[in-house]
């Protein structure tokens, strides 16, 4: 997948924060931090079934080598080329295929190829994803399109797997990139398919400036309310929609934290209930069994007064006061759990800390992905 | 389940550090910190498919009405009695029917009931685990017997679900205390099945002092070198049987970390790999995709030089100077990982903390298992 922008774009960027990362990550860090006159973007390069990632000397020669075939036929240098890399690691990249068919990318690039894109990018996604949203900056529209992709090793710690946003909109790099951060942390940043983290997580924010609005100064410029929405809107439909496809999946759960010391320890309780598996097991089965959010709460390290604790699964309390509601129907909640979308709600009962977390269950093709052979 | 000790006896224990507990272990923990000659231990009563935890005050009152009825038979005050309880969640303990088999309970009391004492207490344990070892204190022979369960739930961030220990040494509570918290951390506290950490764990090690030894002074007292091999082994050997019948367990998987930056890195690591379902599925898979180690690794959180990192499978190694090794003989991975035994090693390059922790591989069966109503 080759997306190109015109000179005089900016791009923001968030990358996983593993401590072992991909050659490819490693390449749009440096970019991304160095001045903007000397690295304005012009393109960005991506492939798919290999991360190019614990491959040492060879791997960073191998992005540099596809990023320089890239930047010979658009007129640039290589470090205005961004890079992504996803599918199995360890094992040394094609890099000579990926360069071979760089003239052909080049050749059909077009600005109506977004489904295609989205679809180049996928591994074990079961459908490509991508959204779309306006936004009104001081009087001009703009707009703001994205695609994604990630299916397992989905709890991105900065980014997901990959994920790529286009505005026409002229924001500086220095505002775009803490717009992004800002909607990365509600999207993203509040997954998880599997708790795993991967080495290639990406998301980058490509403002191209042709929609011609007036400049923004800082990023709480009152003229980027719409587009902060706009952007979240997007980010979010792209980050659900990577949920829904998480490995296996069958449901899509929404985890609502409340009444938390702040918004970290609500996060952090959120965080263990989507990734315990028991709860997720539990879903899978369609089984209202909450004692096993209590486990998670618990096990979370967050501090809590247990007689406080209340739960509701789609809209029923199942606990109050830290023990079980007498009288809840079961057959409402059999009837919310037999369908595709799962709300589990927590309050605390500490303080006024809330946050929102998307999962999926975990079922047996889960397992059946991952335990065949080096996917 | 009912154990008795003669008077005269000590008690150590390591519970549960969720910050939501079940009401046997909120009855341990006071019984456990209250003055010995108050609260001399003389039994243990223990029931299995009830966790008695997130259910209020009649919870507490429970644990209190059956310890209260041993207790009577015991001609011993209620305090005396320690209490365990496993199973789901939430769900009020049916209390008249324990009280009405104490009485049967304790006219069947027999020195030589270890096997059905572990077997009373499993749930989806597929077998009873016991251990025992005899240790020399200062010229006299001592006995340690326990017992455990374990199966899901099973991340024990003190102790694991249920263990119980006897000796016939002569060990003082504090000296005790501080044995068991040290092989505690090398055992219970170094497996995972799930991640998920019960709100029950409790770890109990009582010494009846039958044996005569000199009573040691302190925990590092030399004459207490023997005791402690004994100690650990007997946990250790208890653990891994919780690994092993973990819920849908094919393999026992071993995980050494070495060349951390200390022990508490290398742990950190170990458990990142360790309850990794990507890293769990593949072995379950039989598929020796150790870049799902590097991913595990590098999502630990723990700093690391990527140049340093190296890996290996049973013994081969896979990776090395953060890189694949290119001439590995994936054949004899596969011989390896088609076993039940298998061995992980990751040597961080960094410094010489290292860690071992025990967990087993995800399957089909543990979603089976979990996602059955109420287990």
């Amino acid at each position: 997948m080759l997306a190109v922008v015109d000179e005089g774009a900016s791009v923001a960027g968030v990358l996983t924060q593993s401590a072992f990362v991909g050659a490819p990550v490693e390449w749009c860090r440096r970019q991304l931090s160095e001045p903007l006159s000397s690295h304005a973007p012009r393109g960005l390069i991506v492939n798919a079934g290999n991360a190019n990632t614990a491959t040492g000397e060879a791997g960073r020669r191998h992005v540099m080598d596809i990023c320089q075939a890239v930047a010979v036929l658009m007129a640039c240098r290589p470090e205005q080329i961004l890079a992504a890399s996803t599918g199995v690691i360890g094992e040394p990249l094609a890099v000579g295929k990926i360069i071979a068919a760089v003239p052909q990318l080049v050749s059909s690039l077009s600005a109506s190829h977004w489904a295609q894109s989205a679809a180049a990018i996928c591994t074990t996604d079961t459908y490509p994803k991508g959204a779309t949203a306006s936004a009104m900056i001081a009087g001009k529209k703009v707009i703001i399109n994205g695609f994604a992709k990630g299916s397992g090793m989905i709890e991105p710690n900065m980014a997901t797997m990959l994920a790529f946003l286009f505005t026409d909109a002229v924001i500086p790099r220095s505002v775009l990139q803490l717009l992004l951060v800002d909607s990365n942390e509600q999207s993203f940043n509040a997954i998880s398919v599997d708790g795993d983290a991967s080495t290639s997580d990406t998301c980058l924010l490509f403002a191209t400036g042709k929609a011609g609005n007036s400049p923004p100064t800082h990023a709480d410029d009152p003229m980027l309310v719409d587009f902060r929405r706009a952007l979240e809107s997007v980010m979010i439909d792209l980050a659900v929609q990577v949920v829904r496809d998480g490995e296996g999946a069958q449901k899509l759960i929404t985890v609502e934290v409340r009444g938390a010391e702040n918004y970290h320890a609500a996060k952090t309780v959120a965080k263990s209930i989507a990734n315990s598996p028991l709860v997720k097991t539990a879903i899978a089965g369609g089984d209202a069994n909450w004692g096993r959010i209590i486990m998670a709460v618990g096990k979370s390290g967050v501090r809590l007064t247990a007689d406080a604790l209340a739960i509701s699964i789609g809209g029923t309390p199942v606990a109050a006061h830290g023990r079980r509601v007498d009288d809840y129907d079961e057959a409402i909640l059999n009837r919310h759990l037999a369908g595709k979308e799962i709300h589990l709600a927590v309050d605390l009962g500490v303080a006024d800390g809330s946050a929102r977390i998307w999962t999926c269950d975990l079922t047996c093709d889960y397992i059946r992905i991952n335990a065949d052979y080096r996917s």
